[in-house]
């Protein structure tokens, strides 16, 4: 044993244990039908392969993808199918050793998130570009996967998941319970992404637009890069939100409501110096943020769009006012990968946030209809099943 | 002497002999009312303060924005003023000892090329972002100088150009005449610029939008980095333009006005292997370009628009298509500094293509005029003005 | 008047007045000859040029470096002189209009601090390579200049110091007193240097060499950059030091005299996960340090050298071992620019670390040789003048 | 079909045709014990299983650590094993359909090069860092396996070899033989990691030590990344090799057997205006020339050492004078990943490069030996085998 005076070490982690019996079931919520159910079924779970990893989940987050899954209007879909793309939980059962990202041996108990996604390592934009979230062979737990299609089951709308070996897992330690943190596996991901894109070299000034699950992650991301002002456009009927965003980093709110668009690109050039801010954060996810967002860009900045998640047409950019003149970049973001994964929860699992005020509302798995509708309630900010 | 074997050493340059009178006197092409003129003045040159350069000018390029400065249209013009940004001459009087960009020693007869924009070194573009092309301070000569301001002359369509000690100046060497050469140090540095910014580390395939001086730059830059395939889309009506650009290194072309958009975004699509290209280059200066450009564009690449130099309104930009989805960045940019000029020369004091071939048009100083009316003439590429 | 709801306004900062008499004077500590004085004498302001700024110094920082001037071991020194590089006052005069390099104006009475090095913005490192740090031309307040060299009075052991215009300063608001905050201009803004040039993409683990003032910014630099594992190494001897580490951000220690080196490299691999850390930073100054550091990186990551300030011999480098077969990085860090100054500012400005305990002496500008001569002190960690 | 004209498509690549049998068989040389043999044995392939490739040898380039593997100096190495990691060869046969890295469909008879390593996909360096060549899991081709292991045949010194799905695989076309082609897959592709990691952002200038096979890849790779002036060091015994690299771009040799280090580095000022090269390469594989070669690089610039391939024990490196006075990054570089390959063959398969003159010797299988034993005769630049 080596004698070094070490100031902190984690904290060993409770684990709960599990027997795997000989024959495991899972109760999982299935649409199949659109617009209809979901229902729940029971499932035998096949025995694993090796590298396999099942995982009991203990909290389900409720994305807003899932309303389009649930209304058909994903095209990615095939019938019937799991939903949840969002999942954490804890390790029941393991074929083989295994690891997580880090290289930590990862057994039986062990709490962990994944990488939503599943990458072929292969093609050229895992291996050349070195953007897996770009793969051409990118399956997506909880949306490209039908029922009956191995891992199984594979949706996080359900008491159990079986993860490939080709997910990237992480480990959780720490005192953020599962639902506060399992919105980290796709808005806080994806979110760190959208932060990383930016760049943010210049560490003066930022503007989120929309007061989201996304919105709050950006803000804290970017509070935590060290960026001094930090302004969000809202809606002034999302009060809440916007009195939860300032506890997330939040400096300066410009409700959009009330102001018409020269006064808000004015009160920013006021807050801001006369630059405009280094970074803008579209996280609301409508044609109208992008119409108004790309004023609020300063020179030399750039113009993060990620909260567009389904067509929403054409929009009308000034070129050289906004792009040319101002050597400006916008710059479109599609997903995360197990990096940006690996990253948020990095920042997250260190505290001094206040996640579980993100969760406004919990279902049980036969309440998943009403979980998913849910999405479409301004008041529920973010919502989750624990099956 | 240390005797090192030098497989080859720079042959000395033979240097013309400049003596610079008591009382040196310039003629200047003056713009004093917009429309009208130029009028060809005699000015004195005021002697030199310490590190001023005084330049006998050999080659003044005629760039499409003088036309717009000639007509009025350029709200930074103070008349009356000597247009010309683009310039190469001879040193013909040096005030102390001085040294280019590179820290060679300059010295009377050298041939030196600029970069057009004088930037303040201070103010947060050039000290906290890095990025001197967006200075706050910057000046231009032949564009924010009227006649009088110190330095005078400081336009290049004159016999002399007098150059603060703040000017990214570059010894030219080599056989390239003076006329090929003018252009880098506007059209050539702002694609090398361009072409800096759209990343290019995939190295697979580009497009480019625009036969004209940038376009040819921006092909021969990304030929000389590798890039295999390199797409020019032009008019059929620009038939000797486009012959150019294959010597340039354009490996494929398409017609815009032989095709569809969707058959153009197909032939892309085509000789890319369904991937599009990693970069778009836009070098035409429309809104049309642009419209169309954002088609071409594959996941993770980058639409570069560098050509509109004016204000063109509002293109409408498939946000989640062509943004979002494919992870896209959509860069503008806006003139260059000394670095892109310095590099941009580097590449092309090498070698190997027909910069003789850009220059299709000479004039005399008293047919200023003539020259830049050229710039409308689409039989044209490029004119340069010998005073 | 716009009316947007704004959270949070900086407080507006209460200013002294002064009263720049007719004829200005200063008293200042001289070095007349090495290992003697310094002297206290007084001298006359010239009146100010356009641009130039005149501060009352408020603290005066007192570095390592400053011993070596005194004894006469740095070849850049020519007498007589004012030392002192480190430096906070407000502004006293001012000639013209004036903006900090945010663009923000500021006038008499305005704290500021500045960047210790002039730059020439036009040799190659500052325009080409866009590093002004290595500028051919740098001059440095406090070091490069005699008594009689314009701007005067030119070093900060003085009462006032003159600024030339192109000097990067930057106006303070917020709390932290000078004394505090004066260490940033030299070790806060090369640290912030160092930790840049350390990358710290993978946000994992990293190791400090070196408890004194450096150790301290990049532990915060690392902290703030969500670092989860902060290791530094010490001598037990330094017992204050290491409890101070810990409240800007160490997480871990190790005593360098406990130990053997074996047993430190096994201490890491163990807190790492078997991997070493993505960046070592040297912060202590000697080859010893080096010669161990090299042994804590982990493969892709960096050993950021930015304490050795003088020659120490050479240093037995496994090539193989560390370098290659990790594909590691060695980077030496010297000096800072105004974008590290900036930046470092704007961390440090948001407060929650222990700058006061920093400052272990305060001294008089008569006792300036006191000053001086306590760096060699393992008992202060950092002293001020307050002239 | 769209009527686009096309200036240049691919010529289409006349293809051998393979009928597998059912019962494939191949020759191999497998080293049975270190120092003796290799002795070729006739194996049985098994039957394909999904997304395996088999491929019929053309070229396999004998490489130093073929010889170190040989002796048995390599630590990673379980006899019985077919040596040959560098492989050139057409598709004989393949279960599936298949595309290379670029997403192109590859078939029976077409020619291909693969990255010689496989990765995991899973562990921290190939997805937090994106750092594939430190992969935790990686084998090698012809390295890390053994006779038996799958797939099998395993490495190139083989008629077959049979590549897993997870390799990364370039179809080649164009009209460089795979004699001439095949140091790409290891010398080539190290050497474009070393000049990516190399920066080179200024452009200047560029040494390189030592005129072997990857010495003169990364003159070519320097020379088309328009770095005008390239110098080599190598050793006056060495002639035809220093003329060789002339024809790859070198503009300088130094020999270093006929000046004294100071002098060596005094002409590397002279050539560079007294700057440094920006970038220098050790590509020679000894002490001796990381103990030179530290002293040519220039300020802000980088020391990139490939070369070294075994343990060299320690080299004393002069901290303060060339790495933190100059701000100078010293990077080891370690193999390389599919994204180096692909990049590396891009620029190679330009052509216009004298790559058939690399190989300066051909050997047959069952002379695996004599082809082993050249990699010590200094008169034989690169060798190949037939099989």
């Amino acid at each position: 044993m080596i004698s070094f005076f070490c100031l902190e070490f984690p904290a060993s982690d409770a684990k709960n244990t599990y027997s795997p019996a000989q024959k495991m079931k899972s109760k999982s919520a299935v649409i199949e039908k659109f617009g209809e159910g979901p229902v729940v079924r029971e499932f035998d779970i096949a025995s694993l392969k090796k590298g396999e990893v099942l995982v009991r989940i203990e909290s389900a987050g409720v994305c807003g993808s899932d309303l389009h899954i649930f209304r058909g209007e994903d095209p990615r879909i095939k019938l019937p199918m799991i939903p949840g793309h969002e999942g954490i939980g804890r390790i029941a059962d393991i074929k083989g050793a295994a690891v997580d990202v880090t290289g930590e041996k990862i057994s039986e108990g062990d709490r962990i998130i994944w990488d939503r996604g599943i990458v072929c390592g292969r093609c050229v934009y895992c291996t050349v570009y070195k953007k897996p979230y770009l793969c051409e062979n990118r399956r997506t737990y909880g949306i490209t996967f039908s029922v009956g299609d191995e891992p199984f089951p594979n949706g996080c709308y359900s008491e159990y998941i079986k993860l490939s070996p080709e997910t990237g897992m992480v480990r959780i330690t720490g005192s953020i319970s599962p639902d506060a943190l399992v919105p980290v596996s796709c808005s806080g991901a994806t979110s760190f992404h959208a932060v990383e894109e930016a760049g943010l070299n210049g560490m003066e000034s930022v503007l989120i637009q929309g007061p989201g699950p996304m919105g709050m992650f950006t803000a804290l991301f970017c509070r935590e890069k060290e960026i001094k002002t930090i302004i969000m456009t809202g809606s002034s009927s999302s009060g809440d939100r916007i009195k939860l965003a300032r506890e997330f980093g939040v400096t300066h709110v410009i409700y959009r409501d009330r102001l018409t668009l020269k006064e808000q690109v004015e009160a920013v050039r006021e807050i801001t110096g006369g630059r405009g801010t280094d970074a803008v954060f579209e996280m609301a996810g409508t044609a109208k943020a992008v119409e108004t967002g790309q004023y609020f860009v300063g020179k030399g900045g750039t113009y993060v769009i990620a909260g567009v998640a389904v067509p929403v047409g054409k929009v009308g950019i000034e070129v050289y006012e906004n792009l040319v003149r101002k050597n400006v970049a916008f710059k479109g973001v599609w997903v995360s990968d197990t990096s940006h994964l690996r990253k948020a929860l990095q920042i997250i699992e260190k505290g001094g946030y206040p996640f579980e005020k993100i969760i406004s509302r919990r279902f049980t798995l036969d309440r998943a209809r009403d979980a998913i509708e849910s999405v479409a309630d301004r008041g529920v900010l973010k919502a989750v099943i624990n099956p």
